[in-house]
């Protein structure tokens, strides 16, 4: 029973580190493609903006204001979540923009939802630059 | 329809703002009664370690190596969770020890889960120190 238990907790430990390695990934490489991580259900809340679905969430996304970034991740948690097979992520790091000299840090958290055919979707998402 | 959804956000975002309220205001003036807010399946991973129920996650609080301390907060974001009535909150701040003359930034989230009596408990929590 023990042992289930720390097979389970590796296992979404593993799905969460590679859920950040795909996401910062195509974030940094082809922005547009994230739109394959949402949902019509998801939820983003961008430094206090709300949006609702994969339209509007991929619209904020891609209309933001720099062109090439890159993620630095620092952290990565993760924890089971009451929805069943449901991930927590949290995450921190800095965020490097081209045409800025300092890296800004952030932090984010996601909650991810297992499909039908067998991978995840955000179904929230919560970024905020750390200030100060 | 559009009404009833915002009046649903407006709750979502007023639970979430008494919980944090309520939550940071025992962590400094009555630690050891945050144990009311936990329950047997509750998560806590502070700093990278995990801990499981309201014992553990409550002797990991009341041993950490302070005495006083002060939380500012920065920004409360709330969003709708997937469990029914469940609301995510993602919290930065800082937090004053008094045995330090800097205040240490940090980032919390908590997925709060409806009690059948009609308040809310932690399911998950995930705190991380922001350095940099």
């Amino acid at each position: 029973m023990y042992k289930l238990q720390e097979e389970m907790e590796e296992q979404v430990e593993m799905v969460g580190r590679a859920f950040v390695e795909h996401y910062y990934h195509l974030f940094d490489t082809d922005r547009s493609s994230l739109a394959s991580l949402y949902h019509q259900s998801s939820m983003l809340t961008f430094e206090g903006q709300k949006l609702q679905g994969v339209d509007d969430i991929c619209a904020k996304i891609n209309q933001l204001p720099f062109d090439k970034c890159h993620h630095f991740i620092s952290t990565i948690d993760t924890q089971p979540s009451s929805f069943a097979g449901g991930i927590t992520v949290f995450v921190s790091g800095s965020l490097r923009l081209m045409c800025e000299e300092h890296p800004l840090r952030f932090s984010q958290m996601f909650h991810l939802i297992p499909t039908p055919q067998g991978s995840f979707y955000v179904q929230n998402d919560i970024f905020r630059l750390n200030y100060g």
